[in-house]
């Protein structure tokens, strides 16, 4: 970012929210049947460098596995950049709190341990877990942000 | 992930969308006045292991310095799990069709080349570039994917 010849010109653009939050692994279909199962969603996109699961209107879980995306793509349609990271992710869902217990049951049906659990002094409260890739994840009630206050 | 113990019992209890989608820094400061000045959006939170920023409502984007956010946290309100990435990882934020080349322009006053630009033969187009520690960043207009067709 060259700062110096680059006075403050005004306000950003507005931006919406946050479309796409990335997650990377190692075998692709085990990964994306984890997710399946856990979420009991559907993946609305399978490819060989991704699969994407629709999480909520205008939110989306893409899983990359590591290996093919990270190498830049040369589309018709354009370059897509290629990125992969190694080591432990983190990203968090919304659960409202009269959920809260049945996500607690919901992975123990399914045998994933959780890795922590937390009742934030602010409110709400999360709980821990880990994909088959080590990636932690999380599901938190209303409360733990200030943006996040009510269901 | 136990599986063998574990018939499917049934649906998983919903989840209302995606609220923490994380990036990995190394210098937290430096990073987190980057994303300031991107998006024109303060931190609701400041620590030494996370900067928050709020970029809409119930959608939170955490900033981790990856040498701190590592170790487990043993807090008096319970276990917050480590975690920590290297290398390139990915997101996106949503931006309306009418504000795309508004985008571009402010990318340039800020001195941030475009790695990427996509016409998406569905619909919809995408600008990438990155951020100072090279993580692989999008803006990206309505038709990309099928829970994204509309503003």
């Amino acid at each position: 970012m060259n700062t110096e010849q680059t006075p403050n010109t005004g306000a950003a653009p507005p931006i919406g929210g946050i479309l796409e939050t990335a997650v990377y692994v190692d075998d692709l279909a085990l990964a994306s049947a984890f997710y399946e199962r856990l979420l009991g969603i559907a993946p609305m996109l399978k490819q060989e460098r991704l699969h994407a699961f629709p999480i909520a209107p205008k939110e989306v879980l893409l899983l990359f596995p590591r290996a093919l995306s990270k190498d830049d793509s040369l589309t018709s349609f354009g370059v897509v950049p290629g990125h992969a990271t190694t080591g432990p992710s983190h990203f968090a869902f919304r659960i409202d709190e009269k959920n809260y217990e049945s996500w607690r049951s919901w992975l123990g049906d399914l045998g994933i341990p959780l890795t922590g659990e937390v009742n934030w002094p602010q409110g709400g409260r999360s709980l821990y877990f880990e994909d088959i890739d080590g990636n932690v994840l999380e599901v938190a009630t209303p409360g733990l942000w200030a943006n996040y206050r009510t269901e």
